[in-house]
């Protein structure tokens, strides 16, 4: 767990930050706790858009004492929603270039994915509200920073934000090890999103079914799949460059 | 800190995982520990050059209770010599394939960077015995299991084993911010050592100067430099690339 200054713990000081409006990534509430202003925080969490996790009294323990069964993760980076990543690339007169993230899990994956693709100079990166690794002073770090100049788009739901960047004319492209396209052979040309997948599971069969193509990357080995942030590199770069040898 | 089975603490439990020859990737001592059974113990594991590392009984404390100033972490994998990574490529009847790590010092690097270098038909890893992340249990679950399937050689001067494939006639090919080329650019087919420079500092300056030629990511954003693990996938899948167009 991310010990930090940017964790406020206990029950007046998250309801403060949530009056304050601060970037609270998410919210975890002791698996006892239902009474009180606890309830206050949830239904306020809740209105907010902030996840919420009940875990054991034992991990916020681990995590901060004196938590009073809350303790909240403020988040360093301010969101915007994908409309404001489309913008910037129209300002920048350049194709959209999107990191779309399928539930992601791992904040240090999160901080390398977003690391890679502000170098490779995508616009934006969209990540999932629920079940996915929250923007958490580690993420930030394990970006080296690069959380804090890409733009964010944190969304409820992924499939909605991929029906609507095809219809503003970005093509989506999945990356999947069931395709027959190699991913070099692809035209990764043009508005561009690109969805990676989750560690383990990898894209979930809905938005596989809404790419317009997916690619693989060849392997070798007996590793049947490459860590995420690596894969994510490998094809980022390849469109990044596609990108400069065209331009 | 790595909590698992295979860490070994006492002076007598790891005394006898040194005379049982056992794997250890490293022993931590207490910093005020210089007497009795730890002279014995520093003395053997100087002489098998397994990495000491002078530590605060804080920090031993909590990695294990009960540790009589000596904690040792028994490494799952058996090492190879370099030797044996240039034969496993002529069984194979392929070009040598092989990364060089000049220090990376983080163990989920040298995970990502071992599972990108299986996948991508490598024939072995070479990582340097001092300052650099050993092969703990928590480097092989972060490689997804291949540094149990890649070879891997340990040695003590990179420098001298640069100097060693070079007369066996393997390219050396740096990866360097500061280099004119481009990746895709570079011919990467042939016999090839790709040396990945360490998460801070990059290579090493005796380093980067042996070697026959280095290659740079562009990056178009703020960041002037990607994730060790991310920059090490992309050169080592355009040499894949490269390889499997021609082939």
């Amino acid at each position: 767990m991310e010990k930090d200054l940017t964790v406020i713990a206990g029950r007046n000081p998250v309801m403060e930050a949530l009056r304050k409006d601060l970037l609270i990534s998410r919210i975890l509430i002791g698996e006892g706790d239902k009474e009180g202003s606890i309830v206050k925080i949830i239904a306020n969490a809740k209105q907010k858009g902030i996840p919420i996790k009940r875990t054991s009294n034992a991990k916020l323990d681990s995590i901060m004492s004196s938590h009073q069964g809350v303790i909240a993760y403020i988040s360093p980076i301010e969101f915007v929603s994908v409309e404001d990543i489309l913008q910037d690339a129209k300002d920048k007169n350049q194709d959209p270039f999107i990191i779309i993230l399928d539930h992601i899990e791992d904040v240090h994956n999160l901080g390398a994915i977003a690391r890679s693709a502000e170098a490779a100079g995508c616009q934006g990166i969209v990540i999932p509200l629920h079940k996915a690794a929250p923007v958490t002073p580690t993420a930030v770090k394990a970006s080296a920073g690069a959380l804090l100049h890409i733009k964010v788009a944190r969304v409820t739901n992924l499939n909605d934000t991929i029906d609507y960047l095809k219809n503003e004319g970005v093509w989506i492209c999945g990356t999947d090890m069931d395709t027959d396209t190699i991913y070099y052979d692809a035209n990764l040309l043009g508005p561009l999103a690109l969805v990676i997948g989750s560690e383990g599971r990898g894209m979930s069969r809905l938005t596989a079914q809404k790419c317009d193509f997916s690619v693989k990357i060849p392997l070798k080995g007996d590793m049947t799949s490459l860590n995420a942030s690596c894969a994510a590199a490998i094809v980022m770069f390849e469109a990044l460059k596609q990108r400069d040898l065209k331009g």
